[in-house]
């Protein structure tokens, strides 16, 4: 079983995480955590902080010589930005934010719910899920989040290849399967910047080349429907969750929803056994399990809460109607949660990975990935 | 902390929970959840087996004299219906349905599948939650869930009050906050019916009287708004959730999407404290906190899987094409699933509250309850 | 990862359990599970109660035709003396018991508290410990509790194979692992009833057959012998756990203590891989870990709380003193903690082997099992 | 609910907690963190390694100002002695240690598993057990470790009140409840250490200033004993666990072992409630719950299995026998023991109130305290 649990502020000294139950023998590949943390950090529509941090991960625990031990890793993600104990308290609660629920579940002051509320926490969620992605692909199972909607605009990644979209997606300047959007995204972007006001969209995350049976149907919180939109939701800002058609599915009858079950013996071989299907509505779950397809997960972000025009407020300690408190924000991070989106689905689809083999180590791995293979084709 | 596992197959004994710390003192209204299976099992739509099944609970453990001893709870729904000892195998998997993924994952039968991954075992979930909705309505905290969708036709609770919701449903044959659509719908889902196909629609869940702080921002798999997706997800055919405005947050910009926060000093004894807001677009969760207003949970379920008119599958026994089998089945439950996700969103507001107030007895958590509201009221 | 959950009053209905991940595939032995039952209700030294029960197992769910599915397993075992409805409230906490801390932690009843808090509620532990040594047995896997010690008396196993150890337990009144000391235990019990006392006594529990590397020392909750205490202290009456050596281990030196590593090529294809150890002074556990020895718990059990001479106490209600309540009760159980303590440790084990085989079906596991033991050799 | 998880190497750069659930508005006393760290590299008996180190606990995350947010907290204590990256493989396993099993169970090196498994983990389990000690303290809960048995020499704390054992421990070379056996003690360590052997011991943990009702009866996995145990037995090299009489209990009769139960209404107001035991055989827990007095856990420390004199092993890669590798490790570190398991159990006993009190703030914990012992009164 894989689980991780974070720390840190958004302007303390670093973000933190602990992952356990990672198997042993991985060589890490640090540059391409990095990678991934600057992707989060990039896309058109980040303020200034963003040009302040310039992320890096640190590996303080679990390796030996580059290689995972099996023991929990340390990961760390410094604040260029330090600077909390410098900071005010706010007054004035953000509509949007943790900032009002916050202060009065814990009975304390805003600045420091804000701080760990933010969105700043999800540098050290990417880093684990990187590494849930290099463990994925020694299996070669990919993980791609991509924008799909920003604001009213919407592009589609439909018939293009995993391949195709990573390639379109680093050269948009948000983040999306095509390059088309790009000039009407920056545009759009620009205006609502000027409008001091903000925009969220929509992220899609594909998985490929997985097996069939991650998940189960037993018993409803080992579902992995369930558990994907767990991670998902528990997002900052993240208001919806899809798996393959989603509401679609729900206004089409079943005749057009479920996909066909094919038998192709060409590819039975591959992890999906051979069995194919003419469509993917289900997004690749059925009963709460994998079923050899693509894994179709969308998220619904709404935008960001801080603006720049002061959204209606009251005074905590006077209870007086005033506009809410200004921290320095972003106009729009939707490029930044697709690469936060694609981490945590990486990490649950790790960990439903890890529940079916065991896992150990990436040896023993290896092997019960091939017999499983095996076991299912005589099935 | 309350927690629940349940056991039980489509056609076996019976279905089985048990529900762990729930507190003492709470005198069971058997009635209640009776009234709550019987609504589950309803709706126009379903076929002969809700008529041979008339569900009653059972509980066989955790009581005395009729209350609860903060002792788990054994919960029981027998199936009129149990026959799975002479039931046969099937082979020929069904699209939409866990059946080929869970015949390869636990390299076994296609009937020891389907059995388990039924939504019979709903009926078991829909008492757990019922009993969750008793337990918050001793603090006044409602829950309703009803249905706003049936395929193409759509409906909507905006501007009425949870108890004319409550109402019209329980006079709606499809669970619609209205009786307006009832005639189209009926006729919707005859013609459904003819054509051996099935529907899906869309629930909504509210939760009202809720306080400010259930649910933290602190920890990932912590925030209440994550639990839920989770919970709502994890039910048999759900395939998107949504909080508030769900996905038309991703469309709007920031200033129509955030809810300005006010003070009304006349109700500043109420659970939310005084803090009002002129929208809720948020759906009552910000920061994966509850923020005092109502909780707004939105689900697609997708139509029924198994059609009369028999999708193309394969015999996994030769692997030839050959029409899926046919297990009889309901052409829409979408009347059911408002149930349903109404239990399963009780049921984590009730352990979001647990969490808050502890709760070893009503008692304790009564005097709790009051007290939080006075700590709020001074922060 | 296999889980359970209990519920059920000492004389409410019935017991419950549900045991949440256990591989499909295990054609269920009912009269092995009867056969435990009947052991935890033998021995000398009971009262009438164990006349008027004779427990049973019913497997409420999670098989078909008699074979586990990989759903959830719905156990239950009947109370014969089922009259919870009809019993009175005690004013007298009993020393020893719940009683006290229990009424005041649920502001509720004595009654209530006692009737949860009864050991009888082990008997559906007991199935679900014996489903888990029959996964186990498969594996050749074996797991066996007995008597060492019965208030001042002792006995050992020193030098005894299980087999022998299992054929004395059959013979011996009091489960030792030898029927010398029956007549003396005898007499002891009977004197003790007679001075309206009441005896504990000392358990030993050993499994055998196990392979190398169960459990781990990566996280400190996820150490096997962290989990074999917690499982074991927290069976009723239980004050001591040992593993190994115990607490001789504090008084000798390290070159006394520590199990030297040898090799022996001829045994290399065991589940030990052919690693012997001249002493199992750790008790099969170093590290958390199983390093191929026979595992070695020992349990101290106090004497039984309930005693007919009625210890001092007070009346909650007027907080005079006054004797305690009695409710009936045997003089000796330490037999049946004996059978519960090799129920409790074997889930454990099935446990960890799961966590290490991964283990959807018996079929993958096996494949798994043999693959582990050529690895590890290779290693 | 308190939790955590440790990462880090003995040779690593640091060893690192999150402690996730810690209320909000402590200010943390960084000093008494450093003194129980400091303590905990104390007693005599110590090889070189503990003048290396000097450890500090850094807080990462989870204050403003010095005060928790209700955030999760990250501490760290850096190694000095960080050398890792240069540090060689064994190939010769050590008895007693995770080495040999931890090798196969990982199919990778004894150096990585050892590194892992060794007690210097422990320095980060210290901060966060004083961190719950310091919540203890609030409500006036005392937790203190010492040394009861060293080798053969054992030494007693009955009659002694907590502040007068904390001042013997403070005095005495070997952190026993008297300096009566200090030279004794000395002269055996050393004694010891020239025979190239080591010195275990037994441990004792009392907590005073408990209410009634910490922990329940009710399940299985939630009884304080049970969970007590477990992280007793995780702590690396204990073998051995009571909790009250242990195991003398089981050769007691039953009249011998039950502490009567009498009320002492000028004792009303403390958290017992005016209820007092004349004996503490139970040792504080009867059902699984806290009953209102001290609570008193004892473990067995093997010793270390670190042996200068090398015990027989085998060569890894050849199979031959060979004396064990030697590590730099000390010859007794039964004191620094004391320290370490009064932390586990100071954790145990927080969570427990946590869960009780509920407690996302200190303000909220502390009125529910004074509510808690007037509503227990009431009953």
């Amino acid at each position: 079983m894989l689980r991780y649990m974070t720390a840190g502020e958004s302007h303390g000294r670093m973000l933190l995480a602990i992952l356990d139950g990672f198997p042993a023998g991985l060589t890490i590949d640090l540059d391409a955590i990095n990678q991934d943390l600057r992707l989060r950090q990039g896309g058109y529509g980040r303020g200034g902080r963003q040009k302040l941090e310039q992320d890096e991960v640190e590996v303080l625990a679990g390796t030996w010589q580059g290689v995972t031990l099996g023991s929990p890793l340390g990961l760390a993600v410094k604040n260029s930005d330090y600077k909390i104990e410098r900071l005010k308290e706010l007054e004035r609660p953000r509509p949007g934010h943790a900032d009002l629920a916050g202060a009065i579940k814990y009975l304390g002051s805003v600045r420091g719910v804000l701080e760990r509320a933010s969105a700043r926490e999800t540098a050290v969620r990417v880093a684990v899920g990187s590494l849930a992605k290099q463990l994925l692909r020694v299996f070669g199972i990919d993980c791609l989040g991509y924008v799909v909607g920003l604001g009213e605009l919407s592009a589609s990644a439909e018939g293009l290849s995993l391949q195709q979209i990573r390639q379109a997606r680093s050269e948009s300047i948000v983040y999306m399967p095509t390059t088309a959007l790009d000039a009407r995204a920056q545009a759009y972007i620009d205006e609502t910047a000027q409008a001091c006001d903000t925009l969220g969209g929509v992220l899609e995350v594909q998985v490929t080349g997985l097996p069939i049976g991650l998940g189960t149907h037993a018993q409803w919180d080992r579902k992995l429907d369930g558990r994907l939109a767990q991670a998902v939701m528990a997002v900052q800002a993240i208001k919806g969750v899809e798996i393959g058609l989603g509401f679609e599915a729900a206004r089409r009858v079943g005749s057009l929803v479920h996909d066909p079950i094919h038998f192709d013996p060409a590819q039975a071989g591959t992890p999906a056994l051979g069995y194919t299907r003419p469509t993917n509505h289900a997004g690749g779950l059925e009963g709460g399990m994998t079923n050899g397809q693509p894994l179709v997960v969308r998220a619904a972000k709404k935008p960001i809460s801080t603006l720049r025009k002061g959204l209606d407020s009251i005074n905590l300690d006077t209870k007086q109607p005033q506009a809410a408190n200004y921290e320095r924000s972003d106009v729009c991070a939707v490029p930044a949660a697709a690469i936060i989106l694609e981490a945590v689905v990486a990490f649950e689809v790790a960990n439903a990975l890890l529940e079916k083999l065991g896992g150990d180590s990436l040896l023993e791995m290896q092997e019960r990935w091939t017999a499983m293979l095996q076991q299912g084709a005589r099935r």
